[in-house]
């Protein structure tokens, strides 16, 4: 192991999470001989459950199991029983990539080596835990459009949250004011038919959570590596398709409420309605390419969460509503 | 190993992961002969890490990591070499649970017993990591209102995505009514001053962001179990104070806005501040306490994210900015 301090260990990088300590051994070693050094060595702190075969310069050359090393006959040579890495790492691979790659290439421990081919470290399935489970609370929280803590909620100070989340709030709060426009545009058609303010919370709701749907799904599938950038055109073409049978759905069920429930004029039902179908498909497009460009530029797609869509959708749906309720109702 | 494919793998609990064929070793074998044994069977298909020492009939008595097993002295006694393992799990175990108490033990591989104590399998760290994965995809959905599905999206049928996803928007949808309900309870009110319109966008997304900022955090904490039933107070009294600072910084920027930039009146702006302050605090509050509510109720706490916090908290906030507009407006 050469030069294992000098690499610079960056916050979500596979440097700052992997075990410096992998074992290392010759390739013309004998397995007896290997499982001899094991013992002097002793057992390591990490769990590790694999050894590596290096040369002299300490490039990796292959890897065995432990189990692999045990059930190889004795006077087996390494580098005849190792086989060779199903995937190999750098200090400056991203951590949720190593463990989609760890995932993919079907084992538990990964090397990683230097620009040379030198091995400096390995990801175990512990490290993997324990990115798997942060990254999915980081994901989390821009969704929720919280800015990532990394210390656990009861352990964080009031301030500290406060930082988290005041931010988001405030931008979201400033770009809310565009629907605000919206309706202040439309205002003397509103005064005309006060009825239709009752149906803003309804539709920007229904909006929302359509688009929450969506940009979820693309979003866990994106950082899954379900979805790739190329798939966009299957994915809208889904989003379309559900998002017309999701509006119909809707705007079905809120046309009988609305006339034989509330006894409501039948064209502001229709306004109504209408306004659903197309907030739903609206809502659902929006929810799927902006998650997808996002990762195509480079950003977290998870902050193209819920609020931001909200926001966005909102905007979109009251301008649809005005627009058909002053065309069906002529005001 | 007994009567193995007699437990039923219920999913979403330990039978349905576990590996069914864990390696038992007798506790008076020697080292040397166990590291036969493992030849003999050859390496396993899963990654397994350790090995079990079980009585004669079956039930476990200790465990070895392989990494232990190579390390003990030829002749040592397993009896001696072992030690007790550091967690038990038995079939009918919650996957996550179990994935919790792995990291809790600190350890990537725990043993199942049955009612008797026999081992019946083990969950190893590739299993935790895909239960990982699988509960935080699931949680997301949750959070999003959307029912789980267990295929990738591209993998998942229209209708049935349609089918996960329209159960929910209906039931927002209809609960929606009710805050329908509250705005033409105060149509007057609102036909006096069209202008209070305007800001119902503002105040629902902001109570809304509020609320989904509070329960994802509050969702999350519950299921890394850094967050229990018994904290609710100091989640509560957490709560309240990001509430009360979050509020007054979102009125003060929002007052601002509207009397300088906007030159609204005073009175006006003063209401939507007012109604601002109150919806954050409500919403953090509800963001918080439904969810713990939730889990005390043993239902899943993210089921309690947003959108069914955005809804609640929207009839609140409206009922506030009324309530307020009417007493300051006298309308």
């Amino acid at each position: 192991m050469k030069n294992i301090n000098m690499i610079p260990a960056i916050p979500g990088t596979v440097g700052a999470i992997m075990s410096r300590q992998p074992l290392e051994l010759s390739p013309r070693m004998r397995a007896r001989e290997a499982l001899a050094r094991l013992r002097q060595v002793g057992v390591p702190q990490d769990f590790m459950s694999s050894c590596y075969v290096v040369d002299e310069e300490g490039r990796l050359l292959g890897a065995l199991t432990l189990y692999e090393l045990v059930a190889a006959p004795d006077c087996a040579r390494l580098d005849q029983a190792m086989s060779a890495p199903r995937a190999v790492l750098t200090p400056e691979y991203d951590q949720e990539e190593a463990v989609r790659l760890m995932e993919a290439a079907d084992c538990v421990e990964l090397p990683v080596v230097d620009d040379e081919g030198k091995l400096v470290g390995t990801v175990t399935a512990e490290d993997a835990m324990e990115v798997l489970r942060d990254e999915a609370t980081e994901d989390m929280e821009r969704m929720a459009a919280i800015l990532p803590s990394e210390r656990p909620y009861l352990k964080t100070s009031v301030w500290e949250i406060y930082k988290k989340r005041v931010l988001w709030l405030l931008l979201l709060m400033v770009s809310a004011a565009f629907t605000g426009a919206i309706i202040t545009h439309y205002e003397t058609a509103l005064a005309a038919q006060v009825v239709l303010t009752a149906f803003i919370p309804m539709l920007m709701d229904t909006g929302g959570n359509c688009g929450s749907q969506s940009s979820v799904t693309i979003i866990r599938g994106l950082s899954l590596g379900e979805i790739g950038y190329g798939d966009w055109w299957k994915v809208a073409w889904k989003e379309i398709q559900v998002g017309v049978l999701c509006g119909i759905t809707l705007a079905a069920v809120n046309l009988l409420r609305l006339t034989v429930l509330d006894h409501l004029d039948l064209i502001v039902a229709i306004v109504v309605s209408l306004t659903l179908v197309v907030t739903v498909i609206v809502s659902k497009l929006l929810g799927c390419f902006l998650p997808i460009l996002a990762s195509r530029a480079h950003l977290d797609p998870a902050v193209m969460a819920s609020p931001l869509i909200t926001t966005i959708a909102d905007g979109i749906s009251l301008m649809v509503y005005f627009r058909i309720a002053v065309l069906l109702l002529r005001i």
